[in-house]
């Protein structure tokens, strides 16, 4: 029996405050998302798996959860939100009013080699604008993921940008051949995690002369805005983006071969990881999806990281204030104890009842230790008969006496 | 192509306010789950097939999506949460602090035949306290029960309790074989839904004879309550349940083999399709499925059932107030409608802005009117000019022209 009970190799299970910092994080984002007018969306677990083929490129095709259920469909586990969103946007095309603007937050499955940081299923925290080529839509994009990570705490966040035409245009005009064109944008995109030797050594393993890699570098880095990226930076300060959260980057790349304009990331200096959110515009991807012409924008969040983030640097406020348990003394004095713990509770207190009316008293204290709850009420029979409790502070030690009246302000003026 | 552009049967996708919606009561669940000191727990959607296998019975085990994964593990989609919470409480038996009062919220997946309110993809929401055999426990769950039910606005819930004890004692001095007790318990249980006539039918077919059904039927019904359930009440009423909203019903079996003790169900008498939730004592269970000796009591609530009742009395409010479209004018006004736009998101005011400069007016309008966002703000360059905008209510047609300093204002009195 006791080799299954184990989670499997890349999952995880997220018990008590590992999953309220999750559920905090989320609605936190939706909060803000909501006051853009965006709409939550939910797709199911399984899809046809022929929806999913040859949608992702042959390496990551072998990621996919892929099987074949009762009634011999062959399907598929979720391995994006984007094939998904593009099937719904195909499906509900008549319903669906556009621009469609909506979020997605679900986990996602990928066969990957489990390691440091990387799960096998792991949440994606999705946003895009759908059916809109204007620059509102990507300044709006924009604008959302920046108050998102304003309203976590993160002040100091950048949001680098860059246009992937103008890169594209760039790499082209240096005698690149076509067809090495995005495998040499994925290379340059990792100037930002590697030296600029080892960038222009990989390129010249795909076949550049180092010349060619040098000129291309220059160029970059002396490139200027391109109008459209004017234009977005422009709609971006009507929207209230500090001028200096704008970073220009024109060596971002971005690792994904159908961004087709804006292409950006979020940067929180003090978190060194990487960028905890990326993405861009993409307007053809949903036709070769699902054969529909919409233009689109879009951003992933990285939920891990971003949690990493606000952990690390001290953002997630505390989750439960003013936890209280109502111990129970002995068992004549229990529905003295419950309706004490129904009162603090109907105060908006949140407060347990030690559940178990034959427990030593120590073990109780005990619990709440352990639970990290920061005030034990007793109730002993010479406070059941005055009308008081006692309450215990478990992080100092000391004791008060208060009368029952008194209970509710006590805690609201914690 | 277009074969694959749809759902699996049996899955649904939840689209803008479908997906609100449940958001909305998942959240309204939590609220009153925080304040009782429960916490959440997130198990992955898949778990090692051996782990499920041999749980839950021959007929719901054909019904476990189940397949091997790349690295030849059988693996097998969460098929409750009853058994993978057992597993948690195995697995980190001497991290968690017992009492453990948990709920989980996730989806479940059954390879049922889909026919209308029976998906092969549905949320269960499960609130389970183990390691206690205390009252206190069963008392606090009929309590959170009570309180979410009462906070979602059914004012008129009853929760139905029984004492499965008391109806084993019934049946075995009923002269039932041993072997036939469960499986009369399960017939018994139908007496909310079927006639009198057809349940005692059902039990002559399974063997009994009329006269032992008649007298099992009439000894039920006038049991008295059980010691043990006389205790659970007396706490619960200290937990501040109206002593109406206890309902003993003597007949009341629910249909799972596994409990020990405490058995209810939550009743709304407006919502005719049947019990939205249901639970019980099951002091065996986890001991039985992964060997560590827990008492528990928990409760599982109709997801959909309670969405369903909600929806159908009314109990859902407005889930976006003050909602607003910031129109486009022209290009050249784009900036000056950004930042209208961006004051009201900045005094709390739900704020979408058109995303499509290029958009004729009346076109924006039939975005909002569609979206149902009843506020459109018009400005023209006569409005920009004057620092002022026009509001359109899409709902009378009526127009005001309103300053910008007003604004805010006007909303927030809406």
């Amino acid at each position: 029996m006791s080799d299954t009970i184990q989670t499997l190799k890349g999952f995880r299970d997220f018990i008590g405050y590992d999953a309220q910092k999750r559920k905090w994080l989320i609605e936190e984002m939706e909060k803000v998302l909501l006051t853009f007018g965006f709409e939550p969306l939910e797709t199911p677990a399984l899809e046809y798996a022929s929806l999913l083929t040859g949608k992702y490129g042959e390496e990551a095709e072998k990621l996919i959860y892929k099987f074949r259920d009762r009634g011999d469909r062959e399907v598929a586990l979720r391995y994006d939100q984007t094939v998904p969103t593009a099937r719904v946007v195909a499906q509900y095309q008549h319903e669906i009013v556009f621009p469609y603007k909506r979020y997605q937050v679900q986990p996602v499955w990928r066969a990957d080699k489990p390691q440091k940081g990387r799960y096998r299923e792991f949440f994606q925290f999705d946003i895009d604008i759908i059916g809109s080529n204007s620059v509102i839509a990507d300044a709006e994009l924009l604008a959302v993921t920046y108050e998102i990570y304003r309203t976590l705490g993160f002040d100091s966040v950048k949001l680098h940008i860059n246009d992937r035409a103008l890169l594209m245009d760039t790499i082209r005009s240096s005698d690149i051949r076509e067809n090495n064109i995005l495998s040499t944008i994925q290379t340059i995109d990792k100037l930002d995690k590697k030296t600029e030797e080892e960038v222009i050594n990989e390129l010249i393993a795909k076949g550049l002369e180092k010349a060619q890699c040098l000129r291309i570098i220059e160029k970059l880095k002396n490139s200027a805005l391109s109008s459209s990226l004017e234009n977005i930076k422009k709609a971006a300060l009507s929207f209230g983006i500090p001028e200096n959260v704008l970073v220009f980057q024109p060596t971002l790349a971005r690792g994904l071969d159908y961004y087709t304009g804006l292409i950006f990331e979020v940067i929180i200096p003090e978190y060194t990881v990487g960028s905890v959110a990326g993405g861009g515009r993409y307007d053809h991807l949903i036709k070769d999806l699902v054969g529909i012409d919409k233009p689109a924008v879009g951003i992933a969040l990285g939920f891990d990281r971003t949690l990493e983030a606000a952990e690390e640097l001290g953002k997630i406020p505390p989750l439960q204030k003013n936890k209280v348990l109502v111990s129970i003394f002995s068992p004549e004095l229990m529905s003295h104890s419950l309706n004490i713990a129904r009162i603090l509770r109907k105060e908006g207190v949140s407060t347990e009842c030690y559940s178990n009316e034959y427990d030593k008293l120590d073990k109780q204290l005990k619990y709440a230790s352990k639970k990290k709850i920061n005030h034990v009420i007793i109730i002993g029979p010479e406070e059941a008969s005055s009308q008081s409790v006692v309450i215990k502070n478990m992080t100092t030690g000391s004791q008060e006496k208060v009368s029952q009246e008194a209970l509710a302000s006590y805690f609201s003026t914690q």
